[in-house]
């Protein structure tokens, strides 16, 4: 499990401190058969502060999220990630800035990232991902079957109608000799049309970076991202993050943060910044993993 | 824990294969007193495929179940199963089929069978068993008490209104010198009045069986049942169903499924079979315990 | 976590005895930073009987609490006690009559205690708490923060609408030399005015003991409460408490109660008493520890 706690700032806010609160426990089963096909099962029970309105509560566990990994092929089922969402091929999110994470290199983005947590779904998403050395492939397919609308009754809390839908990712990435690794997703989905990201990500000494260029029907612009972490000892990193393009009228997003450990599994962590709507973020505050 | 995965099909849904999906998180906390007496309480955490849409989600804690025990006696209350349900006396399920066990020995049978699981109930069930030698006694007592429809208002989910009901179960069962055990069911429900069941159930070298009689106020034909299960090899099984009678109108339910296990916890296994209203059902997938 | 079940009776009910029943998990994630500094989520599972009508259910995770805590400083966040509730410095419970604490030392008290729970909330709290040598100090503030109703839809439970209120909350405790404590509590709410309590516990030989004498602008006559324990064996205790004043009309509550262990964590307890509206309680049951 993680936690984290602490102060977060954001100019669009009626309220706009919130105090952060998160308590994250994902319950994982795990077998192995004597042929050596290993298995997963988890979900996830996560409480958090609901707004910056001072509620507070807990959910979950949600939907599960099922593997089977064999050498290097892995098959996921269920609530889990997508291509796009997985880092498989391409790190989406970059090094983030804040404890919260508030700002990531996907901030100019509109690709369809799904991953896994502590909420039902829709939809159930097939992952499939085979490495072979320095080369990796991987490919998804999110099926969302109609469903008619549920009134609310007594008892019952209703729902919309859900619409049919259907997305392919496939990711390609190889890894070169220096450890830099380039990968890139390209994704087809039946209501939002196609997406493709072209990333590349690596360290150099004390430096580590991930560089993104993405389009697709969704958005007007190109967009392109870099972040960059320094660590400037062994418990402390600066990291800073820049965005741009997407939709008409995105802002530059761009945060610099820091993360300095203070062991036992504890990060005191926060950062300053600015969104892709022209908002400027902050935060400051501890998390930890136990 | 448990989890399974895998496909499974029936003729009777409009999306007639879905992917199954389980987990199953029992969280079990255990005490013993210096005189021996023990004392149990448990409650689950559950995620499942909501439907053949491919919706998913999870659940619970559900109600608690509680238990004591000492010596031959057992005390179960709260959510936890009636007499029918507990397979203390009658195996009311026998050798389901597939990995799922879409059909169950059970099948054409309209016995009150209440068990645990992860959702709350609207009654509270006690269940007490005493075992000496050979001989086996249970009786449960489920009291549903009268409540008021509560309307549906924010952050008030509602509730129908649930009608006063009492039912009290009777086993009574007996375990011959060569292993094989005959039990009998009595089950008195104001609303829905009497119901009996008498089962047999044993195994003779690599095979196990059920048999099962019933008949009850609440349906016109005598119900039969059959299970099979043959052990093919240390890790293979193969296992037959045949089940009839019941309402008006039911059909022979039959299936043929088989198990394999993997090592590990995991067992794969599948089945295909009929249900009483003469449906297809089969299934296919993988399940683990952890 | 724990769990009790037993019977409980209620002469205000309609059904006036039920089954009670409960059990509780605590999810706990701790950490220690390399300077001493010791981090602390929670969050709980839980499960009762709803209702005196048999109808049980469990919820949660509730919303988390946090502690940092470090020497003699310790500050709480999130879900988590008030200065009143947490007894830091005023034992406002004492010593509790019957297995489930139908009546408890605060009876005739109506002051602002707020404490931990299953639930979600929609207010965070904070409170800081210093302990040098003898003397105890601790602040609170809950703020809650306005929120605008929301309509109940398909898939949305809906909300009343949430004011805005903010309460403090300061006390202060000594323990004299002989272990009695000595404390005061003085809260101050937008909404519901001032209000203090003094509290004095101790134990001498085999009694326990607690005096509390309060006031505030939410109730017409000064309260007043003692509950004391006497440890009969090693095993056994018996417990009495009175309590009195408070709103207009209110009568004097008092019960007797005992507790016996069974060793393993097992106590066999049970009461009966009289509540500030005149009802006659009782209850009889076991509560265990896992």
């Amino acid at each position: 499990g993680s936690a984290r706690f602490g102060l977060a700032y954001d100019e669009s806010q009626a309220d706009e401190t919130r105090i952060e609160q998160r308590m994250r426990v994902n319950i994982t089963g795990i077998a192995e058969t004597d042929a050596g096909v290993k298995l997963e099962a988890r979900f996830r029970l996560e409480a958090n502060e609901d707004s910056h309105a001072n509620d507070i509560s807990g959910r979950g566990p949600g939907a599960a999220g099922f593997a089977v990994s064999y050498g290097g092929l892995r098959v996921d089922v269920g609530n889990v990630s997508n291509v796009l969402d997985s880092g498989d091929q391409v790190d989406y999110y970059g090094y983030g800035i804040g404890f919260t994470s508030f700002l990531e290199a996907n901030s100019n983005f509109n690709g369809p990232a799904t991953g896994f947590g502590a909420d039902s779904k829709d939809f159930t998403t097939i992952k499939a991902r085979y490495t072979v050395g320095d080369f990796s492939a991987s490919v998804s397919y999110k099926e969302t079957r109609a469903q008619a609308a549920v009134a609310v009754s007594p008892g019952v809390g209703g729902s919309l109608a859900v619409a049919a839908d259907e997305e392919w990712q496939l990711g390609l990435g190889y890894t070169l000799a220096n450890g830099m690794a380039i990968g890139a997703v390209y994704s087809d989905t039946d209501s939002a049309g196609d997406y493709w990201v072209l990333g590349l990500n690596g360290t150099a000494g004390a430096v580590g970076y991930t560089v993104m260029v993405g389009d697709g029907d969704n958005q007007q612009d190109v967009s392109v991202s870099a972040s960059i972490n320094y660590e400037v000892s062994s418990a402390t990193s600066i990291r800073a993050l820049v965005a741009d393009g997407g939709v008409t009228g995105a802002d530059t997003a761009y945060g610099l943060g820091f993360r300095h450990g203070l062991g036992g599994g504890v990060t005191l962590a926060g950062g300053v910044g600015s969104d892709s709507s022209g908002n400027t973020l902050a935060d400051l505050g501890v998390s930890f993993s136990f």
